[in-house]
């Protein structure tokens, strides 16, 4: 591997038996291109992309590329793939799967809505569960028995993501969880852990939901998930209840496995990344001069 | 290398005959701290550290770590280095110059103070040139000639770098150029280039400053930096003309090398990380219940 001028010790981890990750990925984020604020700017875009997605997927692609035995569930919220997202997985060097399902005009957030209203990404979710069930239902023998040591974890296009916390995520019995940095309006949420069990949330909204969870903080074995075929993201949930909506399905609180030194380490950070202003590009527009619509950006 | 699980071709570069790349990086963003919108939250931070440098810095080192003879020049805006960073660094896998330069009170930003009033990282820059210069200087033999063929790019800590960019700016004679994404309030900002050569800019502000051009969109040769050492940033510079202190002692438009196919492609973004909320945070931090102090985000 020549591109790879170092070489990191994650821990004790073989790269000959080491489980495999599915890392599912809902690209859902064009619905903001409908809110009012970005209807002030007057954004020069074609539907159904955002400026940012081309610089954010590079970044996450190469976090990625250091994780060996990940393969990345990509889909898109549109109805079919886009050309930027194809092309850029294709280039990527990642093992992925490209799946598409546009979320139904009842779901979508609507000019004016605030962005809490719906859950988002609750129906690329279940499309990307839904493969992972069809391939399920199709393996045999060695490939069976492969799937039923892998783990599904739901990532996201603009948090950032240590190499450690995938060495940590692969050993996922049945729901691991560990904390999730500057989310929820807090410098860390956490499952609090007593004698190694989670025996409550460290959280600043809603302790009691059953799983106060964010969707960066759990990682599922896919034998749960095959297993349980009753177990998706209800789009119709309340804000914040999203994730325990999936997880009701699977676990009690008891089964939980606390991760990352018994959840005393942030291995996972909520970014976000600010939407760019295009103030300049607009006015440039209007004369004639903005920047070529052939370059993607 | 057993954690980079793929090999990916970047173009015809032999990992023997690459030249070595200097990443200046200033971390100079702290002053952010003392900005009225942060003391509206009162961040429980301690200072000079932000809450998302340790995630940004976990991105970054992870699209780095693709990079062959990459030379990271970490510079602090502090009066020592601080713990999170020099812990990063060591355990981040690369190889690292890690500096320190607090601005003097008087360069800062103050409260109220628009960002764009004083340039920002003009001290910390002029401290990676000077320990270049000092390397430079003690080089000798096949380490002075290794040093003739070395570039030098100024990164920042929020943007986002293809890897396809590093192998544009090896090959950099003098100064290189070429498009930055998402930058100025425009899609891209570029040189224009008419047979090979760059004859003006595409730019939303200013297009008659000596360089338009951002930070992220051009990589000098070493040889130029030593053997020009009136070379430095201007920290009185006006807002927009950082960059064209530093250059206009170095070359001419004429002398501008244009990369990344003519200036047609867009191979780095001018991402910003939103400042993440802290509303419940400090809301529980009154009651006594905020995140433990004691977990590093």
């Amino acid at each position: 591997a020549p591109f790879c001028s170092k070489e990191v010790n994650y821990g004790n981890v073989s790269d000959f038996l080491i489980n495999m990750i599915y890392l599912l990925m809902a690209l859902y984020k064009e619905q903001l291109l409908f809110t009012p604020n970005c209807m002030k700017f007057n954004l020069p875009l074609p539907p159904l992309s955002r400026l940012v997605q081309k610089a954010e997927l590079t970044r996450l692609s190469h976090t990625f590329l250091h994780v060996p035995q990940l393969h990345w569930i990509v889909v898109e919220d549109a109805p079919q793939p886009t050309p930027l997202v194809t092309d850029f997985l294709a280039a990527s060097g990642l093992t992925y799967a490209h799946l598409h399902k546009l979320t139904p005009k009842d779901r979508k957030l609507q000019e004016g809505d605030p962005s809490w209203l719906k859950p988002r990404g609750a129906e690329q979710r279940n499309e990307g569960l839904h493969w992972l069930r069809e391939m399920g239902a199709a393996a045999e023998g060695k490939e069976a028995a492969a799937l039923e040591e892998a783990v599904v974890y739901f990532a996201d296009d603009d948090n950032t993501y240590s190499l450690q916390l995938f060495e940590e995520i692969r050993y996922t019995y049945r729901v691991s969880v560990w904390p999730v940095g500057l989310v929820g309006g807090m410098k860390f949420e956490r499952p609090v852990v007593e004698d190694g069990k989670v025996v409550r949330f460290h959280t600043g909204w809603h302790p009691n939901r059953p799983f106060p969870i964010d969707m960066a903080g759990f990682a599922v074995s896919l034998r749960l998930i095959l297993t349980n075929p009753q177990a998706r993201f209800d789009g119709d949930a309340q804000m914040g209840f999203l994730e325990s909506s999936f997880l009701q399905h699977l676990v009690t609180m008891d089964d939980l496995e606390p991760k990352a030194d018994l959840c005393s380490k942030v291995l996972v950070w909520h970014t976000r990344t600010e939407k760019p202003k295009m103030k300049r590009e607009d006015a440039l527009q209007k004369q004639g001069l903005g920047s070529d619509p052939d370059v993607e950006v």
